[in-house]
């Protein structure tokens, strides 16, 4: 898919398939998050692959919007040690454009309980999750949200100053 | 140019022809920026772009490693009423992927000293800015840095746990 379009047309969405993810797509999805830029070249992002099952079901309630999680065909944890949540969104964002130019849709998920998060993942205690990532192909069959639209452009982009 | 191709060939860039970005490709950068996700879709990020000259050389003390911005054809501050820098993050990053489709390389610079930045860009006192944004083509004739390469992706991903 073109780059432009996948930007553009990438929605969070919560409701997938059960349809697994391809090995590929899923390979394509870490690249992504591998290759995204970060302060200074500092690189201090990691990405945990959730397909530990007793892991995954530990990790889920150290967040309050992580059931979504459990069900989705593919989640990957943003881990970092002390790197900026600027980073882990450019992680994230690279791979979920990368997922949705695949097909495969996605939302962010928040962890709040760090502690618990650490102890589900073994991870060591100067690292902490950025942010969960859920990913599945997306189940048309629910009615999508009645969100709000993304605001207009003039709203969004002002010139020179305020 | 393909989504994927984009996502991972893109490098941050601090060295800029003078050739002005088509006002075409600055609307897809900024578009980009536009529909990048948030929170709960709460869009409290809003997008600047600095082309009032005395406005960015206002604001470029106000961060450590803005010099760039000065001479960057395209300079943008992504501005945020409270928002996560991690919603800046996906923001962003999706700004520089799309540019980097339409060949255009970029590079974030933070900004340290908010009452500053607020005061040169005229911003509401519960705005700050996230990040700012540099877009130029590559000067070629420039030697690339010397940087670290990515690190292995055996090293960035692990599975089930860490």
């Amino acid at each position: 898919m073109d780059a432009y379009t996948a930007i553009i047309g990438k929605r969070d969405r919560r409701e997938y398939t059960s349809q697994p993810i391809p090995d590929e797509v899923r390979h394509r999805i870490l690249q992504a998050g591998r290759m995204a830029g970060s302060s200074s070249n500092n690189q201090l992002g990691r990405l945990i692959v959730l397909n530990d099952r007793g892991a995954l079901e530990a990790l889920a309630p150290a967040g309050r919007g992580t059931a979504t999680m459990l069900k989705a065909p593919l989640s990957v944890a943003i881990v970092t040690q002390g790197g900026s949540a600027f980073d882990v969104g450019r992680i994230a964002q690279n791979m979920m454009v990368a997922a949705w130019a695949d097909s495969v849709a996605s939302c962010p998920q928040g962890v709040q309980d760090q502690e618990m998060a650490r102890k589900a993942l073994g991870l060591p205690n100067d690292y902490s999750v950025g942010m969960c990532l859920a990913f599945g192909y997306p189940d048309e069959s629910v009615p999508k949200r009645e969100s709000r639209p993304r605001l207009p452009f003039d709203e969004v982009v002002h010139w020179g100053r305020w």
